[in-house]
């Protein structure tokens, strides 16, 4: 089967064996989406090799262990803990120590015609859900998964860092919780995107220090090194920092202002996929318009740089 | 009346105006404690000019707005709030944009005969409290104010880094609520000193490496810019670290390690005087043998100086 994959420096569609479901369940893959974590990898974060790719969609192929999924439309929680260490039996395999992520860390991902994954990880999508949606199960949870960790009310203050993909789903997913929402980046085109649904303020970077200490919660999702610094200006003494974005480097910080101001920092990665996929069931948030592009798997090459070109969103791989 | 004073790069002990009490109370100081921030602030930290000092316990002298406080000894929260922004009103000063800060910001401090506070800051000392516990009330409502803002159960894994006063009230303080406590230090004799009291275990910082990712709360009490680092080794995945100590600089930090494993910085300065008070008076801590040393208010330079030594932990000052 085709497989994009990387190894070292190199990004390339191979040729590659269809994996076996051994215990686990096979998956035909329809579509996946590329995110910037597996730019990020194809640049050498995480130290991965193998087959990319962690958003997507398809279709139950074998399930030895749970035969009445097979056929069914489905995505994947990415995280495959060990299944004994005391969070796996918790319920929550997403920190466990010995786990393997979808095309991030042990085990090939989901740009390619087939996966594995742990038949628990599979959650079915319903039928108003169209494939296209379902891609954005995955980074739609990792958005409004920030509401499991930091209370977001209707009258809670709310600063979104950033306008890209990740940026937007925050502020889609969070503004139906919030009444209002700022969201603050550097392209005026993203951020007309990023305004279009809700209640949402749009913010230039260059104009935000009329808003120092002023959101209850602030969320950096731009990626970028300096998007701390900017969260740290807007947060209100007692506030809320969500980190979302991980990137290369050790960025400096103001350690003693987070002291002063006695600021929480929460660090946020993976969500729930049952509550982001009710929000596109519910039609309560729409995603659709986010798509740049579509790709075959067998342009995958060509489909990751136009995903990392300036101002494009989502870029979408038709994997079989 | 003398006042311990910084001015520019300047630390002196001067001869200055009595303050008057205007609307605020006049309290008789009798022992102020001299603090790691003190320290900084002499050497430049805050940009602080005027009598340095947030530690103490006094007499009052005149409250003209509470006449029955005359006569009653007192220690007093340091910050004192503008009294009108939505922070005064909903009774936490401690955050008010306009507030001074007992000699740390806009006001002179306890390093001095007499000081004025406005008298909603001051708390009664009960008689069963001495005059040198009572000195400590500020710097253990800063150690026991992390109960306010993390949760600390009997079965909670709880780490403490740094062995100097701030460290070791931390430990005593924490010990009152978790079972099990470790302490991180750099100096084997201040370990035993914070090890004395209750169910601590200390390991000294080169033997941390067995430790990581074990612990539910770290708190970073070590001043030093590497303390962090350590924490962040230390945490568990979704684990807390309670940052407590401010420093000089703008340290570099793994913001994807915060990230990735979801781990949650608390910023954290002051307490409630209240529950440390009572933590003293009902005896369940002990703090008089952290003192090395007294001086007379006069002879505050050299106190300085002897409080800056290594292995000193605290030096207090009697003001009159």
């Amino acid at each position: 089967m085709k497989a994009l994959r990387v190894n070292g420096g190199d990004l390339a569609v191979a040729d590659i064996e269809r994996p076996v479901a051994g215990g686990e369940a096979l998956v035909r893959v329809i579509r996946s989406g590329i995110c910037n974590t597996d730019l990020e990898i194809a640049r050498g974060y995480a130290c991965f090799s193998g087959t990319i790719g962690h958003e997507f969609v398809g279709v139950v192929d074998e399930a030895p262990t749970e035969r009445s999924l097979v056929g069914k439309h489905v995505v994947g929680e990415i995280n495959a803990g060990c299944g004994h260490c005391e969070l796996c039996t918790r319920g929550d395999p997403r920190h466990c120590a010995n786990r393997t992520v979808l095309g991030i860390h042990g085990r090939d991902g989901a740009h390619a015609e087939y996966l594995t994954l742990p038949v628990g990880n599979l959650i079915e999508v319903p039928d108003n859900v169209s494939d296209i949606e379902a891609v954005f199960v995955e980074p739609l949870a990792a958005a409004f998964g920030i509401t499991e960790q930091v209370a977001i009310l209707p009258e809670t203050r709310v600063a979104v860092i950033g306008d890209g993909k990740l940026g937007i789903l925050c502020v889609r997913s969070l503004s139906t919780q919030a009444d209002k929402l700022t969201v603050i980046g550097k392209h005026r085109d993203k951020l007309d995107i990023a305004t279009k649904y809700g209640n949402v303020t749009a913010v230039m970077l260059n104009d935000v220090s009329s808003l120092a200490r002023s959101f209850d919660v602030v969320i950096e999702a731009s990626g970028s090194e300096s998007g701390f610094s900017t969260a740290l200006d807007l947060v209100k003494p007692r506030g809320k920092i969500v980190l979302k974005s991980t990137f290369h480097g050790q960025p400096r910080w103001d350690a003693a202002r987070v002291v002063v101001d006695e600021i929480t920092i929460v660090g946020s990665r993976c969500g729930r996929f049952a509550p982001a996929l009710e929000l596109l069931s519910n039609g309560d948030i729409e995603v659709k318009d986010l798509v740049n592009d579509e790709f075959s798997l067998a342009d995958g090459v060509p489909a990751m740089k136009r995903a990392a070109e300036t101002g494009v969103l989502k870029v979408i791989l038709k994997c079989t």
